[in-house]
Order: C-alpha cells, then structure tokens, then sequence
C-alpha cells in the first residue's frame, strides 16, 4: 500500500478513535513510523486529510443515497439500505462527532454538506414514495416532508447519540436502522405496521 | 459584574460563535481586555470553563424538564415547553457543536451528560403519558419509549442540523420545536391532529 493511502486510512482511524480535534500530523506520523516531513511531501497540513476522507465519504454515500425514483421496495429492503447508510456514516463518524467544527473551517466541505444532507432526504422522500406506491404506506405530502426530515436527523445523528448514552463497544448502526422503521411505523397500514414490528423485535436488545 | 462572571460569559459567546475547538484562553483574555495571568487567577485552564458552563447548562435544564408526573396538558403547553428546552440548548449550543470530543475531554461531564439525557427521556415519557391521560393521544408502551428517543433526538441535534444546512442566522427553535410536533402528531386522536396541522402552519416559513 502506498504511503499516501496509509496515511489517509491511518487518520480515519485516530480521528474515528480519538476525535479529529485531539489529533496532529505528527500524531499521525509516528503512528505510522513515518518522519513528519514525508507526511508533509503528501498532505501540507491536517484539513487537507481531512478534505480529502470527506470526499470519499461524500462521494460513497451519494452513490448509495441515488435511489431510483421507480424502486419497488419491501420493509426489508428498506431496512438493509439503512443498515448500509448507516453503516457508512459509522465508517466516517469523526465527521460527525465533530460536525459543526469542521464544516465552519471549510467552506467546500460545508458547501459539499449542505448537497449531501439534501441527497439524504431525497432519499427519504423516494423511499416512503415508494411504499406509498406499493400501498404500504398512507401519508399527505406534507407528512412526508415531515418525516423525511425526521428520518434524515436520525440516520445523521444516531451514532452520536449512542456515544453521549455512552453505549459500550460499537455503535449499533442496527439500533439505527430500527430507530427510522418506527419513525415509519404509524403511516404504514396493517399487515405491515405488524410484520415490522416482529423484525423490530428482533432487533429489539 | 465581577471578572470571574464576565470571563464565562465571555467564553460562552465565544464558544458559540467561533467553536470551543478554536478558543484559546489567550483569546478570551484578549476579547476582554484583560491579562492571561489574570484569567489564570480564576481559571486554571479552558476545560475549568468548560466544566463551569456544562454545570449551568446541566442544572438550568434539569430543572426544566422536571415534569410533574400528574401534569395536565394542552398542545399549546407542549409547544411552549419544547421552545423553552429549544432555547436553553441554543443559549449553550457550543457542547452540541463539539459533543463528542466534549464528552471525551472530561469523565465528570460525560457522567453528567448521560443522566442529563436520561432526565430529557423522562420528560418526553412524562409528556406522552400527560397526552394519553387526557385522551389526546393513542399509542402502546413500545410505541411511546420509541416515539420519546425520537423526541430527544430531535430536539438534542435540531439546532446542529439547521447549522449544518446552512439556514442563516439564528437558529430557529420554532422549526424545532414544529419538528418535534409533527413526531406526535400521527399518534394524536382527530380533534387535536387538525389542531396541530393549524398550528404548524402558523410556523411553517
């Protein structure tokens, strides 16, 4: 592996682990067994690093987020694709243990942000189309908009919040994917307002 | 105002204006015009600043959101004790703005914040309960424990979410405290569900 990529990855983890703010190139240097001047022949400074980890965030979870505005979906599906959104914020989730930090010392992260969040709920707003769709769930348009804002906070900030109630180990990006179901729960109709609440179940610790 | 009361004040402006991330000790001696040594005197260093207003924050919303367990409530109630939680958080927005290193920094603070989102819980539950008793609202146990993380949520990261989607000046708790409504609003019974859609439009911008 080149010495770029390792140190991007070797960042991701000590900002992950330890938070973004308490971490300095040489920090990441010597954890790498590296001389801070080679580290500098990569990246001039830390919000370069930085700028570059939000870009492949960005760019993978607006892959992820593209749903087709025809999708047929099943509750499962709809849970497996938050399970995997919530997933890849985990992955990255010193950006959010950080959030408002790091988008005031960037204005293209901030910029780049502003377009996810919006990519995030129209994700949202194509999912509960979707189960509208297939009659699984009844909402006014002004519901919808509602709760896809809803359902945006949740995914967005679980991770965080997991910490704050200082639940041990790894976040539980199920607990997540659980969390949104029953933000849907109360406008899907009956045979699957209940076969949800059996996976909830399931999940239920 | 004696220094000592002016140098937190100080530091909470700054905090919330700058990020607590970005504030020296040097820098809020300066915004003050006064000596580093003589901000030592009071305070050793920034996280005894830091440590100070958690405490504040900690007891002024305590106190809040000590909802008698009999309480009788009318949605109008609800609104305005969401907007007054709303507006304690905004007051002391720089701990949500860096919530997680925050917590990591100071082992008595974390403490303090798990039971601070206990007490927040509580609150929702107690609200809910005060909902279902007078009849305004149908939803089972699970639905409510579901429903008041939700509620926490929401309220907790609203004003780190308005930042985040760049809606300019000062954060509106109006927004949050509507956003926190339209979670209730599908488990509430017709005469109060058209009530609140009334309501909400009074906010909607």
């Amino acid at each position: 592996m080149k010495t770029r990529e390792r140190i991007l990855q070797t960042s991701l983890a000590l900002f992950n682990e330890q938070g973004e703010g308490a971490v300095s190139t040489n920090h990441i240097a010597d954890e790498m067994d590296i001389s801070p001047g080679n580290l500098y022949y990569h990246f001039r400074n830390k919000d370069q690093i930085v700028s570059e980890l939000y870009d492949r965030y960005h760019t993978g979870l607006s892959s992820l987020l593209d749903v087709p505005s025809d999708v047929v979906l099943e509750l499962e599906d709809v849970w497996l694709f938050l399970h995997l959104v919530l997933e890849r914020i985990n992955e990255y989730r010193f950006i959010y243990d950080n959030l408002t930090d790091i988008l005031r010392r960037s204005r293209p992260v901030r910029r780049q942000f502003g377009f996810l969040l919006k990519a995030k709920r129209e994700a949202a707003l194509s999912l509960c189309a979707a189960l509208q769709r297939s009659g699984m769930m009844t909402a006014s348009n002004r519901e919808v908009e509602d709760l896809s804002t809803s359902i945006v906070m949740v995914a967005t900030f679980w991770i965080g919040y997991e910490s704050a109630t200082g639940t041990t180990g790894l976040p539980q990006t199920g607990g997540g994917a659980h969390q949104v179901m029953t933000l849907l729960a109360p406008y899907l109709r009956e045979p699957e307002r209940s076969h949800l609440a059996t996976l909830a179940d399931a999940y239920r610790q």
